[in-house]
C-alpha cells in the first residue's frame, strides 16, 4: 500500500508486473549481493588476496545470513547506500576471527551494481519470451483476419485501403527489430561491477584484472574490461530499449484505439472495460493502458538521462536517481507487454 | 517490497515519507471515494435527486462497509479504473431497495479526483509547516554563523567575499516565496470534481451546479465552478508548486555538497553518511538526495504535463499518467524536506 | 536557415512566430540590454554612485552605440556571456574620461536578466490579446453551431451526446482560466535582477535597495525586493504558464483532429492541408501542430525544471540552459495560438 | 537572428555548430530531397514504372531547378510539410508532357525521411573524427600528466589518490566506446524510406521491394527492408546515443569545473572566460556549457521519445515533433565535442 501504483491494492493489478517488480524487492537485491560478497571471497581466496579460511567462514555465513531490516533501513537512511550497514552485519556474522577479509578491497558500488546486472540479467529471457507472444499473437490476428481490407490514416484521416495484414506488419516489425536487439542488450547491461572505493582496484593487491575476470565468470556475467561507475551509457542503453518497446507497444496501442473508436469499428474490442455510469460502454482500456506506458516510459527515459552526469569517481546524486527511475522503467515495459496481450486477444477485425 | 524505492526495504528510510505516502495508499483512497458517495447521496436527497431513505440506507452501508480488495484489483484490471467494481460493492451492501441510488449520476473521475483533491487537501498544511521549519532551521543557522565571511562561487569559481547570512538569505527567500504562495495552491487543487460521464451533470435531473456547490461545501472543498474532468492544469499548477520547492532544496543541497567539500570546507557537516570502504569518509547524504529529488521532479513535470493533452471528455490514457507520476512528485518533495532538516541541522559554517 | 525550425526557410512558416521570435533577437536583447545600462547610469548619478557627468556621457554614447557585431560574438564565445566584450565596447564607446563608469557594480546577470525581464513583458499583452482572439472564436463557433448535438467520447468510445457548446466550453474554460492567471505572470517576471558580481550588491555604496527599486521603476519593472540571480522559479512559473497554455491548446486540436476523422465527421475543415500523393486528403494539419507543441513544451518545461538546481551565487551551467529553452517555448505557445485560430476559421461542426 | 540560440548573433558562437547545423538548413534539406526525387525517377525508369524520356526530363529538371522559397512557405503552412509545393514546383519545372511523372508513388515522408536519412549520414564520419579528436586530446593530456597524483573524489568529499591518468581514463573510455558504436548507429539511421502514401508501396506497380533496394544501392543508403514510416524506433537510437554522448561530455565538463574550482585547483585553466565585474577570474565556460548540453539533450530525448507513439500509418504530430527536436539533439552534441576540445587545451594538471 503505497504512493507507487505499483505497490497499491488495485492499481498494481492495472500497472504492475509481478515478474519486473521480482528483480528490485529488497529480498532479491540483497540475495544478489551477497551472491557478489560470496563470489568476491572466494575469488579473493583464489587469488591469495585473503586466506582461503577466511573465504570458507565468509561462504559460510552468507550461507545463514539473516539480515537485521531495521538496521539496514536505518543505514541506509544515513549512509545514502545499504552496503556499509550490510558489511557491518555480515563482518559480525563472520565472527572476528575472519570478518575484516568480507568486502576486502571492494566499495559499495561495486556491489550495488553487480547485483543490479545479475538481476536484469535474470530479465532477459522474459522480455525475449514475452515480445515473442506478442509476436505470436499478431501472427495469430494476421492468419484471422489478414485478408480483410481496411482502410490507412495518415495525420488522422482516411488514407487509401489496406490489408489489416498490412497493419498488423506496421505493429510486428518494430518489435521484431526490438527482440533482435535484445541479446547485444543484454551483453552491454550484464556484466561485472569491480572497482574499488575510487575505481583503480587498488585495494586488490595487484589482482584488479584478474580478480574481475574471474568475478565475471563465476557470477556468469561479462567482464567489461574496465569500472564503469561513472560511466552510466550501459543504463541508457538499456533504458532507451525499453522506451522503444513501450513506444513500440503505445503506438500498437493508440492505433488499436482509434480503430476501435465506434464511429470507425475497423476492430471490435471482446471483453474491454466497463464503466460505472454508462452499462453500453467497452473500453480499449488496454489499449490506452500501452499509450500511458509509452509516454510514462518517454519522461523517464529523460530523466535516467540526467543520471549521465555523474561528477567524479562517484556521485551520490547521480546514481540515486538511476534508483528512483530505472525500475520503474522495467516493469513499465513488462507490464506494456500483458497489456499487449491482453489487448490481442480482444481484437477481432470486423 | 517493491521495485519502487517508496515500499523497498531499506532505500523507503532514504528516499520515502511516510506522511506523504499515507494520502496516497488505497486504504486513504478508499476512504476519500467513499466520504465522494455519502456526500453525493446525502445532497442527491436533499435535492430530492434521490429518495432520503436510500441516502440514509447508503450513509449506512458505508459506515460499516468492508470492500472486497481482490475483487477491486480485479475491477481495475479489467475496467481500468476501481469506481465500477467499487459501486457493484457498495450496491450489493446497501442492499436491493435502494442499492441502485448509489453513484446516482456521477461517474468514475467525479470519484477518483475528488477523492485525490480531498487528500491533496490534507497536505497543504504538513508542506506549510515542514517548509516553515525548514526556514526556521535557516534562520537558527544565520543566528549562529550569520556574520561569517565566506568566498561567493560564481560559475563555479571563488568571486568576492560575502556573509554566511548572504548565502542563507539565497536559500531562505526562494522557500519562503513558495510558503507564500502555497495557500493559492491549495484553493487550486481542493475543489470538488463533479460532471457525470460526460461531463455536463446531465444525470443529476438539472440540480448539477448546485450539487456541485453543496458536495463542495459538504466536503469542505472549493466549487471550481464547472468540470475538469479535461483540464488537468491544476494538477500542474500543484506539480509545479513541488517541483520548485524541491528545485529550491536542490540548490540547497547542491550548495552544501559545494561548500562541504574537502578542499573547501566552508562547511562542515556532524554525523554524514560513512563508506563501506573508506572510514574517514562523511558523505553529505542529504544534500546529494536533494538534488537527485530535484532532478527527479523536475523530469516528473515534465512527464506530467504530457497529462494535459487529455482527449474528448475523459482520457483513460492521459488521466492514468497522472496516477503514476503525481504520488511520486509529492513524496519526492515532502522526502526533500525532511532531507533539508537533516542537513541543516548538521551544517555548521568554519 | 538554420538547424532551428524558427529559421527555417519553409519549416518557420509552419513552426514560427514573429511577435515571438522578436522579443528574442539578438537586436531585441541588444537594446534591452542597453536600456537597462543607460537605466543603471542615471539611476546611479541620481544616487551619487557615479558622477552626473559619466551618466550623461554613458546616455549619449548608448544613443549612438554601434556595436562590432564580431567581437560580441567572440566575446560570448570567450566568455560564456556577452556582457564583458558589450562594457568593453561600451567603455570604448563613451571613452576614457568616464568609461569605468559603464555598468557601475553591476554584473553579467544582471544586465540579461532584467533585458529577459523586459522583454516577456512586453509578450503579456500579445499573449493576452491572442488567447483572447481564440476565446472569441470559440464564442463564435459556439453561436454558429452550440446547439447541435453530438456524441461525448469517453476513454476513446462513444459515451452519450451532448451538445457543440458542451465541447466548446471544455476548451474555453481552461484558455479562460489562463487568461485570468496572466497578469500574475506578468508581475512574477517582469521584475528588475539587480545584485553585483555576488548578489549583495556590494558594489553600488550602500544604495543597493535604493538603487533597485529606482531601476525597477525606472525601466517599468516591478521591484522584486530580493537578487533573484539563483532563484529560478519566476521563470519556471512563467514556463509552467506557457506549458499549461500548449496543453489546452493542444487538448483542442487533439479533440478536433478526433472529430474531424473521415468516420467520425462530426467537425467538418474547410480548407486543411493538402497530400503529395492523395489529393482528396484534407489534413487537421493545424489541429495536428497543437497536438505537437503541447507535447514540445511539456518536454521543454522538464528541461527548463532542470536548471532549478543552480548552484552557487551564479551557475554558468543551469543558465545557459534557460537560454536554450525558453524563448523556443515562448514561440511554441504564440506558434499554438495561431494555429487555434486557423483551426477554429476551418472547423465547422456538421 | 532568432529566438533559437543556433541562429543568434553572439549565442551562436557559444552554442552552435557549423557543421552539424549545415546539415539542417532548408538549402540541404532541399538538395538532398531532390537527389530523392532523381534517384526514384532513375530507378522508376529502369523498372518501367515510368518512362525513360520522363526520367531525363526530370532529372534535367531538378539539375537546374530553383524554387520558389515563398511558395514553399506557404506550402509548409497550409499542408504541414513542404513537398505538396516542392512537387508542385517540380512538376511545372518538368513541363506539362512529363511532369505527372515526378514523385510518382511516393509520398512526403519518403522525401523527408530519405533526405534526414541522407544528411545524418554526412554527420557519422565528422562525429568519428571530432570524437576522436577529443580521444586525442585525452590522450596527450594523459602523456603530459598522467602520472601526478590526484584526489579521487566521490560522493563530493576527498576519497583517496589516484593517478591524473586514472581520472583522464574515466573521461575516455565512455568517449571510446562511444565511438566503436557509431558504425552501427550510421547503419541503423541511413536506410532508404519508401512505402507511398500508407506504406504498401501499392503506387509502384509490383515494384515496392526491388525499387527500395535500387533506391538505396543509388542513394548510398541501406535497404531496412521494410517502410519505417510509423516506427520510429532508429530516429530515437540515434538521438541515445547523441545523448550518451553529451553525457559522457557533460560528466567530463562537470569533473573539470569541479577540479578547477579555486579551493580545489587539480585543474588549472589557461584561457577560460572573464567576468563583466570580477577581472581576476578565470571561468571554466567550456566546462559549464559541456553540463548544460547534456541536460538539455537529457531532456530533447524524453521528448523526442513521445514521438515513438506515431499513431497510424502516418502521424503528422509526432513527426513534427521529430523536426522540432532531433537537429537541436546533433547539434548540441557537435557543440559539445567544440567545447570538450577547448576545455581540454585549456586544462593543465597541477
Amino acid at each position: 500500500m503505497s504512493a507507487s501504483v505499483l505497490e497499491h491494492g488495485w492499481l498494481s493489478h492495472l500497472l504492475g508486473d509481478q515478474e519486473g517488480q521480482g528483480a528490485f524487492t529488497d529480498e532479491t537485491e540483497l540475495r544478489t549481493m551477497l551472491d557478489f560478497e560470496r563470489a568476491l571471497a572466494e575469488t579473493e581466496a583464489e587469488l591469495g588476496i585473503i586466506p582461503q579460511k577466511a573465504a570458507t567462514a565468509i561462504v559460510s555465513a552468507i550461507e545463514t545470513f539473516e539480515p537485521d531490516w531495521a538496521a539496514l533501513g536505518e543505514g541506509a537512511r544515513q549512509d545514502g547506500v545499504v552496503v556499509p550497514a550490510l558489511v557491518k552485519q555480515l563482518r559480525k556474522a563472520v565472527g572476528e576471527a575472519h570478518g575484516r577479509h568480507v568486502h576486502k578491497g571492494a566499495t559499495s558500488q561495486d556491489v550495488i551494481d553487480t547485483s543490479l546486472a545479475l538481476r536484469l540479467k535474470t530479465l532477459i529471457k522474459p522480455f525475449d519470451v514475452r515480445v515473442g507472444r506478442v509476436i505470436e499473437a499478431l501472427n495469430k490476428l494476421e492468419a484471422e483476419a489478414g485478408g480483410k481490407t481496411i482502410w490507412a490514416q495518415t495525420r488522422m484521416q482516411r488514407a487509401l485501403e489496406i490489408s489489416a495484414a498490412d497493419k498488423i506488419a506496421g505493429w510486428r516489425q518494430p518489435l521484431a527489430n526490438l527482440a533482435g536487439g535484445l541479446p547485444a542488450i543484454g551483453e552491454a547491461i550484464a556484466v561485472v561491477q569491480l572497482g574499488g572505493p575510487v575505481g583503480n582496484g587498488s585495494g586488490f593487491e595487484g589482482h584488479a584484472r584478474e580478480l574481475r575476470a574471474m568475478m565475471a565468470e563465476r557470477l556468469g556475467l561479462g567482464d567489461p574490461g574496465y569500472c564503469w561507475h561513472a560511466d552510466r551509457a550501459r543504463i541508457t542503453t538499456f533504458a532507451n530499449w525499453l522506451c522503444q518497446l513501450s513506444g513500440a507497444l503505445g503506438k500498437m496501442g493508440q492505433d488499436i484505439a482509434l480503430l476501435a473508436q465506434t464511429e470507425n469499428a475497423t476492430i471490435k474490442l471482446e471483453g474491454g472495460g466497463g464503466s460505472s455510469a454508462m452499462p453500453h460502454k467497452n473500453n480499449p482500456v488496454s489499449a490506452e493502458i500501452l499509450v500511458t506506458l509509452a509516454r510514462f516510459n518517454a519522461a523517464q527515459l529523460g530523466g535516467l538521462s540526467q543520471a549521465l552526469v555523474h561528477e567524479n569517481e562517484r556521485s551520490g546524486a547521480a546514481w540515486t536517481l538511476e534508483w528512483m527511475i530505472l525500475p520503474q522503467m522495467v516493469v513499465a515495459a513488462l507490464a506494456g507487454l500483458r497489456h499487449a496481450g491482453q489487448v490481442l486477444d480482444q481484437s477481432r477485425f470486423v
